[in-house]
């Protein structure tokens, strides 16, 4: 339980009362009741009013808001308020602010800001922490700090430059190790002297979208700079503990946000939280990858839903209102996925600037009679009801599939093969497979313990990091199913090749060397020409994007090539290895293939749907002493008939039985217990 | 009349004599008599010949221009020369120079490209216009000063931001007055100090296509930018007025030109000037519209059509000659709209630099045997005939659209809700309803006098200005007819949100309510469903764009949506009040059903076409002392034939009688008295 | 021949030893041999290793591999290592660092990456090039120097505006003349003082898409920054000349790369050698069209290729692996067009940065048993059968076409009439027609002697230089058939429009004048229509882009517009002239137009093409000593049978006889002795 203080699934969001009049919170706080509104985001974006100048600091009017909310049976999650700097800093000490990637000196605007190695930053931010710390480490209201806001943004300043120094030094010790690591052979770019590296830039070694032509070295600031925005949030969380080492320390995180390896942040968080915010197109498989993701960072820990939007965003090209029950519907899915909170940004819509057309619970209108509003309402009562039967409860998956931040880092900085590939959607592609057959699945770094699972899938792996391709060998010897594609055991973690031949460390565990890697448009396809029936596929699918052509070496050849130069050379292999296999997939295949060949790798291993449902109905699973609670979530845009024959259920919304054929209406989501 | 010196329509252009020898000097003379010239614009970018340093003048070659094309019968629009700087200027005085959005300090080149708060510029701007109103103040051939030249292009420099925080200080007097106009409760940007205050741009608050974190400061910068080269232009004013008090003073503007106000800007104008460049896919209708809006700029007082090309521009990505007629077309589609002069940019091409591509009455053939001066020649004559009818007559418009600058930048420059609204081309939609029925259109801005009008149609009036909604709540009281559409009435003039509901101060006369505001892509459409036939319209027809889900609290229902979740929710309402009625179009509808929506309107007002022509025909009229001149402008691509029944007219240029059914050809003209 | 040292066609590439440690090097040595590797070009990136320091300079690790190489048989191409400056230098002497067209100083990355114009850059890079030349002058290995690599990359900063006014001085002498030559007295852009000149570029006078304000100065940037950076080629050159006298010295272009007049270049050159790098769609008449002009810019003397890929590249969005057997025919492609060399980009792939997927010799597998490895080595077998019959021999062509980097320079800079206009793109389409007849052709600068061809096309020559129109007179009036095109004739070397009529100083020779141009988009087409059947060309074809409106003036009219307001206009004309034709085609034909056009010149002319064969099928010839050497290039796409009738020709490769029907494979290649 994130805080036992509250025990229950938590309902709330953002607020900033600061921008409003008294009259208005007296307003806020009748209509948070209304709504069964338990907990308040404060104080994130506060700093100027908390800290007016160097010396000063005003909490008196985050006392009264805090005292006043928890009289009314509303706690805090706490911010600190440190996601933007104040004007006065930014102009007192330019070193606060950051240079952009073509090495423009900002001025104060804008949030996330602050350059994350300027002392004063630091200083300031370290100090508010600790101050609001002390004044409320045995406030009743405070349930969780919430530290800076959505952390991200690199800077490029000299002292940046100077702190990246410093953090290759440690890294490698010596200038020789540094020059090995990022082949600097490699068009004469030897450093002699520590001070002759200079940090990768749109002046320096990096280009449009993205692509260096130095991967080591721009490999390296990006961990550098997701480094050094993780010192931030260690400092304020120190100072935090300092004072109040009981209460749960977090800050919101987004998703598949590219800039920060989350993993690694997660171990210095007590819970991993996070903002969702998909638009009208967004899969919803999708969506589920990425709660799933945000549950693997704390291994399967239930996590935060921080913020979503009640209805509209404003950051988007088109910014549709969420349909009616879809924000309730998606606010399950979160659930579904392992959240033990449902928050919004925003309780109420502010009147100026840039996310005046974000919506609220409470909108411009100023009332209760909304369809947004009466939407929250609903959902905040049926929270009530439900918080115990699945407040700390545990997904439970036999499927992992890896995504790894430095991998991806890797392949967007490297030139060639293909500017299409995409490794997220490259992993989607096989989340959206198991999805569709309602398998549960776990999103797993590439550190974590894979003992417990029947089936590992690391789609594109390009990077292998030392100790993984054992860690995967002995899975499969023990029996386990491994499954990896194209591009994958191609370099090492200094995006360095692994010479001897593609996939590199990967290549005796799956049994195959791939010669070369064809990389052709995207409307260019290929074909997986099935060589016999095997379960769930048979004939002939589509492929594309790029195209390894592999020997066996040992594996069995399940599919070949259909087409181009190519055409009878092995596309899908399965390698025996231990009591296991480890299949390889060659090219990037159409979605009916991977959903048979998913189906037959979960067949292989006894793993079956939770449900049987009709397709875009989502069933997934959460589990707590024993006890099952399965949510269905209705996405297919129509009402819909499901048959759950037998098997009879609670309606934990309802408290009534469910069994046999039912309806769900479109948008509409049942929380069943056995 | 603009100059009585000159008591016809003024026929000539730019004229550059300072790129030319004298031999060519004489031929233009002989040629300019050829077209029917009778104005030269001179003394456009000679401020490096004028002035070779900080203390000398030189304007004897000037004084021979005027004198040689004086006595050859050509009078003189007398330009002051500085929208380009000296080089010598740009490198003594770096301050003249701007910094750009990116905050890159410029380098000479270009032109329009002094910074408008450089003190530089300001005080050898003002001088040098002093010093030519001074020499030239009595000379018989001066008919009016054009100062600088299509003034635009904001500064983003260190003066310019300290400039900035005076004006501030002007408007708001007090910091705290700021942070609530500017709502920098908003992620803490609240300012404690003047100097904490920093210009809105690239490195601060603003982002790529205009959007800014923060509208209020860049919805002020925008203010301050139109007014700092406003300032400009008042100095130069002023500077001339001293010496020649009785000698009218224009600047050339440019239609929608998006960065400066300029209704604003006309009340420093004694005669609105400016230049006309539609493209070959320009509708004929956008033209009119703007013409009209040169026009309402100074309440319908005729205007200059300060520049135009004879045939082919340099700028466009495919520059398309006019096709035969076509400029002679259009030059009378400017004095059908109430443009007193026909001139062009440029009486001869130049020889070098990026014009040299632009169409000339002189080309670079150098004689008069070409297609383009046959075509100038044939206007020019038939000028010398027409301007005894058309000088100084009036259009005369019951039907009045609203348009505003500042409207405009708010819309731009906020976040949501599509990125797809582009508030000039709503603008279009219902101007191009009425021009395609003949009933002419006044455009206006917030601040005009209504009462005088049948009809007021203000799209899209996201920002409502004190007063406004008085002014037509009182208006329709009287018996007005009034029109608005989604996203109106929203925010106040600091793009503050109005609370309590949309759209605001507009609520109680439209009797309506907003709920929410949909946004979807452009592919994606509704249907506005007529409730019943109402005139013009039955049926069903396409709407898209945003859609407001709004509430009757009075107003009628006259369309329902046709689908989505919103289906049956009113899309088109009219509420009575008083006399008269307010009409809310909540999407933005098909040409369809605004051309019906339209003519229900006038019917209702009893306001017909001037004349009923097939479609592609403009018909427009202007009068004088109770005597009607009426334009009729094949616009159609074709032969085509009207109809004028019984009503006999004169046939201004052929001075023959007109009636029942005539021919008129593909780009052909007939100017009518009756 | 290139150098007597090795009589044969060059089999090598460029080879990066110092990235990699000694058990490879000996892997490598293998291997070449395997594969008939007897050419390395090495050093060309490694001058941080060479100078650790500004005095310490390290060659032995050089020696050993320059030895190394030639005891196994294996000469060296030595470069000069300047391509990149070391990282200490970037750090002591920032002048070494360019500043882009935005004014931003660079940092240390990349390569090309040093200011032309940089004191420290010359004086270290002229100092290496002599230290080499020094050390290796007499060493048997070295067969000709590579100074620096693929020179290009403009700079903008001080130092360079600095010296961009000397070389102005020295152009024009006096402020005056560039006044003069630049137009600036349009927009008062006058200079009083050579400080007044800044450089042109997006501070000043440029904008992106490469558009100038002015394009005197522009142009004049242009010449200034290819002359700045073969000054550096010129002080490198003359460094090892003093030494070497004897060994050749070249440095490797790429083909039509916009940035440098290789024409003015290839004069500093022993021997001209370039960069091949088509991609999967490019036609293969551009690969020949540009194969050709590399060989005319030294008037047909054979050249080398330096760098093809073995197979795949990095830097395209979508590198496609090349198709088997495809190395191959590109290859001998290159031989067909001139090329006595026969080298590839890379031997050994790198392990590490933006370089690591372009294709090797060698791959990372690090063996043989590769299809890329075992193609290199079939055509390393067979050009050690070849060389003796080729080497030395040259193309003969009866038909130039004209290529002018500075005509192309001056279309890019200009401000109208159409952007979709692209120079390079009109001249290949004239090359594409004569290509598909395979009719030789020499691509040839302006300043070419042209009494030697029947057939002279200038396509879209926008520019005429001093003596270029009597020079094409005489060579009408001797009897040759000239081509020009739309937008031809118009301005001088600096731009300005030669007045009284286009096509300027052509007008008399083409005996029409162009009174205007229309320019309309892409997809507005117009029609060619033919008076009456002319050889192989009747009734009607299309037209586009730019369409001159011309009128006959002594010219026959061959063809009309069938279309618009023109039509009935001339648009194809001849005019006699002496015992000549002058050919004028008013727009841009489509593919079949221009095929009949240029068959009708050649059949005039007598020229044949060199075999009949299909479609697809290249041929061309060189000749030595009277003995031709004939190339069948099957480009086709799939096999095709050939009939070469009663021709008998013993093929080079097998030593077979070949005649009358035979069948060649796709992608292979015959090359055939008669």
């Amino acid at each position: 339980m994130i805080n036992e203080k509250l025990p229950k699934i938590w309902y709330g969001g953002d607020y900033n009362p600061e921008q409003w009049d008294k009259a208005t919170w007296d307003e806020d706080t009748r209509m948070f009741k209304l709504a069964g509104i338990d907990v308040a985001t404060l104080n994130v974006f506060s700093w100027a009013k908390n800290q007016p100048d160097e010396d000063t600091y005003n909490f008196e009017w985050l006392d009264e808001q805090i005292n006043r909310l928890y009289n009314n049976g509303i706690y805090t999650c706490l911010a600190t308020s440190t996601g933007a700097h104040p004007a006065w800093m930014a102009r007192k000490y330019p070193d606060v602010l950051r240079v952009d990637f073509h090495g423009r000196k900002r001025k104060f605007g804008g949030r996330h800001n602050s350059c994350p190695n300027s002392p004063t930053y630091r200083k300031y931010s370290e100090r508010i922490a600790e101050k609001l710390a002390e004044r409320y480490k045995d406030h009743p209201a405070v349930l969780i700090w919430h530290v800076s806001n959505e952390y991200g943004g690199y800077c490029y300043c000299d002292q940046c430059e100077a702190a990246f120094r410093q953090w290759v030094n440690a890294r490698y010790g010596t200038i020789e190790s540094v020059n090995k690591a990022w082949n600097t052979s490699f068009w004469g770019h030897t450093f002699y002297d520590w001070e002759d590296i200079v940090l990768p830039n749109g002046l320096s070694e990096e280009g449009e979208g993205e692509v260096s032509a130095f991967q080591g070295i721009s490999l390296d600031y990006r961990r550098f700079m997701s480094d050094s925005l993780l010192e931030c949030y260690k400092l304020e969380r120190d100072a935090i503990k300092k004072h109040a080492p009981n209460i749960p320390v977090t800050t919101n995180l987004m998703g598949f946000f590219p800039q920060l390896d989350y993993f690694k942040w997660a171990k210095e968080m007590d819970v991993a939280s996070w903002d969702n915010y998909p638009g009208i197109d967004t899969p919803p498989s999708f969506t589920s990858m990425t709660h799933d993701l945000m549950r693997g960072l704390k291994s399967g820990q239930p996590f935060m839903l921080m913020e979503q939007t009640p209805s509209q965003q404003n950051w988007q090209a088109y910014n549709a209102l969420k349909r009616p029950n879809v924000m309730r519907l998606w606010s399950y899915q979160a659930v579904a996925h392992g959240a033990d909170t449902v928050m919004f940004f925003q309780l109420r819509r502010s009147i100026g600037a840039c996310e005046k057309y974000h919506g609220a619970v409470i909108e411009h209108v100023g009332h209760e009679h909304t369809r947004v509003f009466r939407e929250v309402a609903q959902v905040g009562k049926e929270l009530q009801q439900l918080s115990d039967h699945i407040l700390d409860s545990r997904a439970q998956a036999k499927v992992a599939i890896v995504y790894d931040w430095e991998n991806r880092w890797a392949i967007d900085l490297s030139s060639g093969p293909s500017v299409a590939l995409n490794y997220v959607d490259e992993v989607h592609k096989y989340y959206d497979a198991l999805y569709q057959l309602n398998i549960p699945v776990d999103m797993i770094s590439v550190e974590e313990d894979v003992s417990s699972y029947d089936i590992v899938i690391a789609p594109v792996l390009y990077m292998v990091k030392p100790g993984f391709a054992k860690k995967i060998e002995s899975f499969v010897e023990n029996g386990g199913t491994f499954v990896t594609t194209f591009f994958s055991g191609i370099v090492n973690e200094n995006d360095l090749v692994t010479l001897g031949g593609y996939p590199g460390e990967l290549r005796s565990l799956l049994g195959i060397w791939a010669e070369e890697i064809d990389a052709l448009a995207p409307d260019k396809k290929n074909a997986i020409v099935m060589k016999e029936n095997l379960g769930a596929l048979s004939g002939s699918y589509e492929c594309g994007l790029l195209f390894d052509l592999i020997h066996s070496e040992g594996a069995e050849v399940v599919a070949e090539y259909g087409a181009d130069f190519y055409k009878g050379m092995p596309v899908v292999t399965v390698n025996r290895f231990g009591k296991g296999k480890a299949w390889y997939v060659a090219s990037s295949p159409d979605k009916k293939f991977l959903q048979g060949f998913v189906k037959n790798l979960c067949d292989d291993k006894g793993l079956s749907p939770l449900l049987q449902v009709p397709e875009g109905v989502e069933v997934t699973e959460r589990v707590k002493d024993g006890q099952a609670c399965v949510f269905v979530l209705n996405h297919r845009g129509e009402d819909v008939q499901l048959d759950l024959e037998d098997s009879v259920f609670t309606n934990l919304l309802t408290k009534g039985k469910v069994t046999g054929k039912i309806s769900l209406s479109k948008n509409d989501v049942l929380i069943l217990a056995h």
